[in-house]
C-alpha cells in the first residue's frame, strides 16, 4: 500500500523527488539466477533520456544507475535489489517564480491540499523524472520475461491529428519519436516545430503490444490482467485513458463482429486484445494509452497563488511540447512489471496448460 | 491479493459462482456507527435485477441479501460485515450443450488453461451475476460517502451509434436504459428490437460522475485515484476501455486549451475530469467506460471443443443484447469502493485542507 | 489488512460474532484440484466442539459447516471457497447483567475504547467461537499440506504445575485433554475438578510439531517462517507467549550446546526447532504457546462500569476452567495456514532443492 | 509482501547485504510535517554500533546514514523517505574458508536450499548488520510516537543465569550491556570474559516496555497488537521466543490472580502486559524476547560441505559472545514500527476514546 509500491510478488518500492538528492528503488521478489548488470538497466534508462532526442527537453540528465544489492557474481540472489540514481542536474533557480503560485494543469494545487506543504521545485514527486525508477525496475522485469519468450513493445501512433499508418516495430529505433510508422515522422516533426513557435503543447497516443504470453495469466474478478494493466498505465504521469484491444470502438461493434472465433489453426482475429475474462488468451496483448498535452507552456494562463489572489502564469525553462514521446519506455516498463507479477502468481497457483486443453496458440 | 479482494482499508472479499449455492462477501474496514439495514443494500441490488428491465434478461433473479454480521442495533460495529445471497435460479440444463465447447468471446478457453478445470455452468465465476456482491458492498460504501456529501452517478450515454445529447440525472430513473438523455431512449429501444431480431448484440459506453469530493484524495505515483479507478472499472465484466475527463480527446488538444485555468471564483473548466497528479481537485470526477457486445448470441460462430476439433456454436437461452445496460450500477459500486478506500487513507494521513491553501471549490 | 484477513497467497477472510446470525469465511487462493468435502472440514470442527469433551463448556454448538462455492464435482476449482456456519445457540439472556460493566481480563474495556460501541453479548468478535472459522479454513490448508507429506500435531503439555512426561501422539486422541502423555491425564482431571469447586481457572501450554517440511520455506528479514508462526499463534484468543524450538531455555545455553551440528547422516539435534534464519531446515518445526487462565470465573472481582463507578463482577453462565484445552485444534489450524502460505510463496519463487545442495533430510 | 517489507500504513522496504555495496530502505507513509534530520537517525544507529561497546565486535562500522528524499526544509513531506548507508568495512577475506561449508546454527544451509545460490560473505542478508535499516526506520517511527507521548525502552535482563534484579531505565545508558540493573553489570562482565576464554557464547533475554499508549490500538482477530509485535520481535535475528506481560508464567496462574482488576483509580495490576483482546489497554505494553547464543564461535563443531562430506568447522574472525546485547536497539526499533502502524490504522478508523467510556488511564 502506501502509494509508492507496485506489485505483490515482484514488488517495487520507489523514492525520490525530481530535485532531491537521489532517486531510488527496491525491487523485491525477483527470482534468483537471472543474469543482471547495471548495463542492462542503463540501456533502458538511456532510451528515456532527453538530449538523445532532438524533440525532448534539453535538460541534461545523467541518470547513471547503481545496483547496490541483490546481485552476486553477476546473478540475482533472490534478495531485494536496491537501485540508486544520484540527481546531478538540479537547477532550482528555474522555478523560483512559482513558489507561491499554482501552475494550472499541474499537481501543485492538489499536493498543497493533500500534504499541507509541497516541494515546489520542479514538480517534486509528480515530475516525470521520478519515473526513471519505474524504467529501471521495468528493465529487470523485461529481462526476466524475455527469458520466457515474452516481448514488450510500445510506440507513438498519434500526435494531434497525425496518425501512424502502419506498425513496423523495426522502425521505432530509427527515429526520435519511437514511431513504428516511417511516413508519420516527417509530420510529427512539422507539428513539433509549429508548437515550439507557438509556445504550446499537444497530446499523444501510445500503442502497446506484448507477444509470447501463454494463456492463463491473470486473476479473475478483481486482479484481472487487463485491470492491473489499466492501473499501471493510468498511473503514468499525464495518462488520461487506457484501452485494451479495440477499446472504445467496441461501443459500435456487434457481437458477431467483435468476437474472436476459434479454429484448429488458431484465432481468426484479436478484437479482444489478448485478454478474455481478465486472463491472457495467448494472443498478442494490445493496448492504447492517451497522454494529455503538457501544461508547462509559454502561453500565459490564469491561476491563483496560495493567498487566493488571481495571477497570470508563464512557465519558463526547458520543457517538452509532447510528453507522449517520453512515455513510451515507461509504458513498456509498467507493462513488464504487471506481466512479471502475474507470471509469478500463475507459478504459485501451479496451473499450467492442462494436457486436455488444446493450445491453439502453440506452434 | 489472491484476486478476489478489493481495497486496503475498506476491503471486500467475494466468493460465489453463478450456479453455485450462494454468493457472498466480507466487507472489512467499514467504520463503526453507520446506520445500515438490509434494505439499503437490497435497493441497490434491485436496481440491477433483470425483469424490472424490459430489455435485459428474463431470468428471474431474486437476489435477496442477508447481513450476517457487523451490524448491531442497526449500526455498523466496525467489525467485518458478512453478506449473503442464496442462488435461487439455477437452470443448469440451459448450458448442457456447451460442456465440451469453448464459447468464443467468453472466458471458457482461458479458464480451462488457467485452472485445468472449469465450471461450465453459465460462466462460473466470470458471469455477470457474480457482480451482485460488488453492488452490495458498493451500497455500503456509497452510504458512507453520502454522509460526506459525495454523490456518485452513472448512466448509459452511447449504444452503437446512438449517443446521449444531454446529461439530466433525474432522467436516469425514468427509463430502462439508465439513460440521462430522454431523447435517446426511443432510439435505444429501436436498436434493441433490431438486435433481438438479428440475434446479435451491441456495445455500450457508460458515463460516470462523482461530485462532492474534497481536494486531496489519492496517493501519488502508484495508487493514484485515477489509476485505482481505472483498475476498478476495467475489472467489470466486458469492460474494454476507461477514460478520465476528456479521455482520448486529449490526444488532439493543445496545452493551452486542455489546462483548467483557476480564478478566485473557481476552475474555468474540467478537462482533467477532477484528477490532477493522481489526486482529486475537488471538481467533479468524470470518467467513461466502454463495454464490448455480449458474445452470447444466436448468430452461429466457429469454435473448437476441448479436443481441438472445429465446431459451430450457437448459444441458446436467455441473454442480453446489451450488457452495458446492466453495468451502470456496477460502475457506481466500484467507484464507491475506490473513493471510500481513498477517503480512509486520507484520514489515516490526516492531512486535510491546509488553512493556508485557498479552497476555491468551497462555497 | 483490515484485521480480519490472514495470508497472502492463501488468504482467509472471516466474519461473524459469537451471537450474530452466522460465522463465515472466504478462503481465496486454494489451488484447483484438491478433493474437498464438507465432511473434511466438519471433522476438524467437531474436534473443537465442547460437549464431546467433559471438561469444556456444556454449551451446545452445532457448528455445521456449509461450502457455498469454490468446489465443483468434489474438487476445488481454484476460485474462492465460501464457508458458512449458522449460529444455533444464542442464549443472550446469560449476559444481560454485564451490559454496562466491563469484565476484567476481557476485551470489553478495550473494545469500547476502540469502537465506541460494543456488542456485549458473549464477547462479540473476541469470543472463542469466532475461531471456528480459523479451524475450518485450517482444515483445507491441512489437507493440502498432507498431500505434500506435511503433518501438523499439537497437544496439551502443561496445565498449572502438571507437565507432560512424554510425547506419544497416538495418545492425543484417547483423552479429553489432547494430552500426548497418558500419565498426566489423571492429574489434569484432578486439577480441573478442584478448579470447578473453587470457581476459578488455570493457564496451559500447548506444544506444536510439524513434520515433513522440506528445507527452504520462509522469507528472510520480515516474513520469516518463525515470525509468521509467532504472529499466527499469538493471535489466538488468550495466547500470551510463543517459543520456537528450545524457546526461553536458549537464554542459558552456550553456543556449543545450542547449535545443531550436521553430519552426512543428518542433524545431531534440533534446538533450533526446525527454523534457521527464518527458513525451514527440514527438521521438525516445534513450538510452544502459553495460554492465560480464563477470566470468566465465579470468583468475584473488582471492576468499573461505563460511568466509571466501582462494581463487583461475577460471571455466571457456562465456562471453561481451562481454555487451553480448546486451543489445540486452533493451534494446528493456524500453523496449517502459515505453512500453506509459505509453500505457495516458495512455489512462486520456484527455488526448489538445488541439485548441488545435499539434502541430508531426504531418505 | 515479498518478505522485505514491514507495515501497511507506515511501510518500510529494505535492501542490502552485509558485504554488499550499501544498505538502504524506503520508508513510505510517514505523515508530513515531522521535523527530521540525519542526526535523529544517526543517534539511534550509533547506539547500535560495536566499538563503543567493549563487549561487542571490534569490527569498525561507520554506518553513516543519508536521507535521500522525503524531507524538505527539515520536515517530512509525506512522500517516501529514502535512506542509505554505504558499507565501508568489507573484509571478505575473513570468510574465505567457509565458501563451501555450512556453518551449523547459521542460515547457510537453509539459504542454499531456498535460493540455489548464496552469498557466503559474512552471512549475506541474514547478518545482523542488515538490521541497521530497521533501526534507522525505527528511529523515524519513534520520533513520531514521542510526539504522541509514547516512550519505548528495552534492556538486557538476563544473560545465562545472571538476572536483573531491578528496572531502572536511567541505568541503561550507563553501562555497555543496556542493563537497567546496576548490580548485574559486574556479573555480566565476568560471564563475558569467561566466554571469550572458552571461545563460546551465551543467550540473552531482552525486556521491552512501551508507555503512553492510549487504549484502542490494535485490530481484532488477525492483526492484533500483540500478534504483530510477536512477529516483529521474532523476526529479529537470533530471536527464539516472545512473551507478552507475564508470558509463560501464566501457565501456572489462576484466573483470580492473573486478571487485572479495575477501580476508578486505575488498574490494580498488569499481568496482561498492556494488551487485552489484541488491543492496547492504556497500561504499559511489556514483553520479553529470548535470543539464542551466537553460533559463530571458536569451539570446533561438526558440519558438512556442499558435497555432503563431513567437515569440522571453526569460525575465525571477530564475533560477539552475546548477540543479545546488540538486539536491544532493534527491539526498540521494531516495536516503534509496529506501534506507529497501529496508530495510523486507528486514525483511519477514527474511533478515538468514546466520550461515554471512562478512560481510567487518563490523568
Amino acid at each position: 500500500m502506501a502509494g509508492s509500491s507496485w506489485g505483490e510478488l515482484f514488488r517495487v518500492s520507489t523514492f525520490g523527488e525530481s530535485h532531491g538528492a537521489a532517486l531510488g528503488a527496491v525491487v523485491d521478489g525477483c527470482p534468483p539466477g537471472l543474469a543482471l548488470t547495471e548495463a542492462d538497466i542503463q540501456q533502458a534508462l538511456d532510451r528515456r533520456k532527453p538530449g538523445s532526442n532532438r524533440y525532448t527537453t534539453a535538460r541534461r540528465e545523467a541518470d547513471q544507475v547503481e545496483i547496490l544489492s541483490g546481485v552476486f557474481e553477476g546473478k540475482t540472489t533472490g534478495t531485494p535489489i536496491g537501485l540508486l540514481i544520484r540527481n546531478t542536474d538540479q537547477r532550482s533557480q528555474d522555478y523560483s517564480n512559482i513558489k507561491d503560485s499554482f501552475r494550472p494543469g499541474h499537481a501543485d494545487y492538489t499536493y498543497q491540499h493533500k500534504y499541507g506543504v509541497r516541494d515546489y521545485r520542479g514538480g517534486g514527486r509528480s515530475s516525470a523524472r521520478e519515473t526513471a525508477m519505474r524504467v529501471a525496475a521495468g528493465a529487470i522485469a523485461a529481462k526476466l520475461l524475455s527469458q520466457l519468450g515474452v516481448t514488450i513493445r510500445a510506440g507513438l501512433v498519434q500526435m494531434g491529428t497525425v496518425t501512424a499508418q502502419q506498425l513496423d516495430w523495426n522502425e521505432v529505433h530509427n527515429n526520435d519519436f519511437f514511431s513504428p510508422c516511417k511516413l508519420a515522422v516527417e509530420h510529427y516533426d512539422q507539428l513539433i516545430r509549429q508548437l515550439r513557435k507557438d509556445g504550446d503543447s499537444i497530446g499523444a497516443r501510445i500503442h502497446l503490444q506484448a507477444t509470447g504470453l501463454p494463456p492463463g495469466w491473470g486473476e479473475p474478478v478483481f486482479d484481472r490482467l487487463d485491470a492491473d494493466l489499466a492501473k499501471a498505465l493510468m498511473s503514468i504521469n499525464a495518462a488520461k485513458a487506457v484501452s485494451i484491444g479495440d477499446g472504445f470502438d467496441v461501443v459500435n461493434q456487434r457481437g458477431s463482429e467483435h468476437r474472436d472465433e476459434m479454429t484448429p489453426d488458431g484465432f481468426r482475429s484479436n478484437h479482444a486484445g489478448g485478454v478474455l475474462g481478465g486472463i491472457s488468451t495467448g494472443q498478442a496483448l494490445t493496448a492504447d494509452v492517451a497522454f494529455k498535452p503538457t501544461s508547462s507552456i509559454s502561453v500565459s494562463g490564469d491561476t491563483i497563488n496560495r493567498h487566493g489572489e488571481a495571477e497570470a502564469i508563464v512557465t519558463k525553462g526547458r520543457h517538452d511540447p509532447c510528453v507522449g514521446i517520453r512515455a513510451v519506455p515507461i509504458v513498456e516498463a509498467m507493462t513488464a512489471l504487471v506481466l512479471v507479477d502475474h507470471w509469478l502468481r500463475q507459478r504459485a497457483q501451479n496451473a499450467d496448460v492442462s494436457p486436455n486443453t488444446p493450445n491453439i496458440m502453440a506452434p
